[in-house]
Order: structure tokens, then sequence, then C-alpha cells
């Protein structure tokens, strides 16, 4: 019931926080983690308008410094005998979650609320409702 | 980190599916639940108001089918080896929900999405939002 999980991190401390509670689900059959992160294509949007350099290389660089990011939970969860997949992706994050959860035919989703990007203001309030509200499988929030 | 769980059930379909959850949290430690059915307060209300019969008696009746209700869940749960505590109580779904989690200090709340009682219609769609948004403790919704 919870053996292939999508985990949709924004790396903050309460997605570090739900990662705890993944590691915690292994015991309940948790065997595969799909580690995603979502370059908010709004915010990027906004970015790119005033960008001097080429959206392009700025695309890269965040998607660099995400995947710099993931490195480290990707290890912890490999240490912890789990299967890996990363993706990160620029889109619109509710819709992205919503479309791997369906493309990478996921048990579960294990969400932290309310978080904070490091590197733009991603998740807010209303993300974790949405998925809720939408997702097709059980989806565990944490505050 | 799933120690104490509450399981608030409406009797429907997908709290019963919630309960299939709550079992396989056992091997990630789910060692006791709080089962809470809340007779609605708004509804029970309204049906008082156009009763011919005593409302203590309604109320009576309403808690002792709850209770029957609840009964082959409460043995479920035993025979899986969970420690239970049923509540039933007439009031404001999702205020006592939060009022539980408090008061019996759960490390998680596992509800069912979108379910309608067998009683009386009681959890609609909001309610598991509001629990998200307002609890403090992880909260796992099942569709």
């Amino acid at each position: 019931m919870f053996k292939k999980i999508l985990y949709p991190t924004d790396f903050s401390d309460v997605a570090h926080k739900a990662l705890d509670f993944i590691i915690c689900l292994k015991d309940a059959g948790a065997k595969e983690i799909v580690v995603l992160h979502v370059i908010d294509k709004g915010n990027f949007d906004a970015i790119a308008r005033y960008a001097t350099k080429d959206i392009l290389e700025i695309e890269k660089n965040l998607k660099e410094g995400a995947l710099a990011e993931i490195r480290p939970i990707e290890e912890k969860l490999q240490k912890k005998g789990f299967k890996v997949k990363v993706i990160v992706s620029r889109a619109i994050p509710v819709m992205e979650i919503l479309r791997v959860e369906e493309e990478e035919n996921v048990s579960a989703i294990v969400i932290g609320s309310h978080g904070m990007s490091n590197i733009a203001e991603m998740f807010l309030g209303s993300v974790s409702e949405k998925i809720i509200r939408r997702a097709k499988t059980p989806v565990l929030v944490i505050r």
C-alpha cells in the first residue's frame, strides 16, 4: 500500500521532516521513492522576464542547484535500502505532482505542508490542499 | 512516528478503506488506535428541532447505533494486535477531531476523504482539508 512513494520536495524544513516519515514507512512496505522537485514555472517566468542572462542558462543553473540539493536525500534513502528515482522539472507544482503521480503509478504521496523553497517560494499552504483534493492515491501531509 | 493514530470514521466506504491503511501502519510502529465517530451537532440540532420523540432518546439511539457500527472495527483492530480506544461524541466534526488529536496526544491522523455517513452525511470534502490545515500532527488522507 505504500510500495512506491512520490515525495515532492522544495527542500524546506517541513519537506525534510516528511523524509523521516518516508523512512518510517519502509517497515510498512515502502520500496521505491520518486523524489520530485518542481521549479515553479510562474516564478521562473517572472524571473526570466527581467533576466540579463540567457534563460536557458538560468534554467540549467536552477536544475543543477536542485540536483545538488537532492543528492544527499537520494544517498540517505539509498542507504536505508530504497530504490530512488529523481525528477526535476520546470512546471506548475500541483499539476506536475499530479502528472508524476499518474505517470509513475505511485501508491502514495508524502508531502510537507507550508514549506518555503530555498530556491524559490514554491509550495504555499494551498498546494497540499489541492493535492489531497485531486490526487488518486493516499496523501500523507506532514506539518 | 505512527505510534498512536486517531481514526475518525463516518462508516463510509472510504473510511473503511482508511482502516486498511492503518493496519498496514502496524509494521511502521502503530500500536494504539483511537476510533472516533462524531455525530454532527449541526445535523443533530436540525433533526431535533422537528423531532416528536425526546431528543435525549434520539441522541441515545444515534450513539448506540454508532457503537454497534464501531464494534466490528474495534474487533478487527484488536485481532491485529492494536490497543483500541473508542470515542463517540455529538459535536462539530472538525473541531472534535482537532480536540481529540490534542487530548489524546496522538502521533498521526488517518482519515478518509469525501465519505458519506450511513447515519448522516458527515464528512464532506472540506473536512479533511480543514484538518490538514489545522492539525498539529501528520495527516494521511485516503481517497
